[in-house]
């Protein structure tokens, strides 16, 4: 089965997250099950794009990794939309760990793929209030549950943090899952701001802002609070 | 046994390495068997200092850091100078574990301390010849197989990247413990410069080129490159 492709690119860093700095390829597929308020990809989902999109093999895929980053990668990122639509993504996994190269995925937790447990690096994203969206908690107990006892790789939670509320939110979830890896992302409320200077004086506040408000909170104790470090590099730039 | 301490602040994040964002305490020794060219906490070791430095019971710096994080922390990190002088620090981690907080620890790897096992979150940071130091091979190499075979925790090398000359050396260092998770930090050649925004730009500046460097390696593949976020933040201010 093929899998439904807007982008490939690399070698970049991982701008964010638990493997913040990566060495990394990405793949984004295209689809998503939400529509996030502040979402930064709605290309993958919106039809904008749709034009782009390029239903593609597991080989093919390889192939275009291996044009695009030579022998330079040791790493590949799949982020979308939301990769987790995919059962066929299991294959490309498979393909990607024969060549001892490691995978990370990015997914809201709104689905569960059994591949999951194959995967090196894998972002569980729940999305807070602010983004409209609703968590299915069933899902997601089940997720990081099945995770716990049986993911090889590592896992954590990301939550973007644009305001009071996801902060809330974020510690309802740290509460549910205090065994569970915890990052705090720094909402991008700027994602058509096209001076990059501008953009990251105004991120690297809400950063500073961000940290305030975490150092002092009694219950985001064991968490990690962070930018995106590809916002401050190249602003609101895809592809890079 | 007491022990030599220069400054406990916090909580505040991490700014660098392998727990990059965490939340945590900072406890600073006093003391240092390097004396690298670059040292941005030279006032450790220099006697420009020595009236700061305190003589702490274990006992007592648990106290300073309940005074100052409250109930807000989960998370210590020892730093210097060079911890791994001091033996008895081992009283110190057992008092913090007995807490429930997890500990971390920065050395430049040219001393082993039975206690490195304990550490949760170890970075060896051995020095790349723009430091004007040598590594001692022999004690890296004995450090790095102790810690392979019986360390707790976690454990990574942090390389500080200034010129080609310490791109290389970070190389062999990634030839010679391609076990070991490797981060690749920018080095900050400006520890004198007041204008926080200055510094800010000069340093995301070297930040892209050391990525741009590094993303064409074939040898450096398997890497993370890292700013130091407090120096976007907070410029070169202590205590933050
Ligand atoms: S889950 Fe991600 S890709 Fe989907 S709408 Fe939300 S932010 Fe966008
Ligand atoms: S090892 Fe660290 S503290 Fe010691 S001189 Fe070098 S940079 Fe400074």
């Amino acid at each position: 089965m093929k899998i439904p492709v807007i982008e490939i690119f690399g070698p970049t860093i991982q701008g964010e997250g638990m493997v913040i700095g990566r060495k990394t390829m990405f793949i984004r597929t295209a689809g998503c099950d939400y529509s996030c308020s502040w979402c930064d990809s709605t290309f993958t989902w919106d039809g904008s794009e749709k034009h782009l999109i390029k239903m593609m093999e597991a080989e093919e895929i390889m192939q275009t990794l291996y044009q695009k980053g030579g022998d330079q990668f040791g790493h590949v990122t799949i982020s979308g939309g939301n990769p987790a639509l995919l059962s066929q993504l299991s294959r490309l996994i498979d393909l990607l760990h024969h060549e001892q190269i490691k995978v990370a995925i990015e997914t809201q937790g709104s689905r569960w793929q059994s591949w999951f447990t194959k995967i090196d690096d894998l972002t569980l994203s729940p999305k807070p209030p602010s983004s409209g969206m609703k968590t299915n908690y069933q899902t997601l107990d089940f997720i990081i549950d099945s995770l716990q006892h049986r993911q090889k790789g590592e896992y954590s939670l990301k939550i973007v943090i644009f305001d009071e509320g996801d902060l809330t939110y974020a510690e309802q979830i740290h509460k549910r899952y205090p065994q569970a890896k915890l990052f705090l992302q720094v909402g991008n409320d700027e994602i058509g701001m096209e001076s990059s200077d501008k953009l990251m004086e105004h991120l690297l506040q809400k950063y500073e802002a961000l940290i305030e408000r975490v150092m002092t909170n009694n219950i985001l104790k064991d968490v990690r609070v962070l930018p995106q470090l590809h916002t401050f590099l190249w602003g609101n730039k895809r592809g890079v």
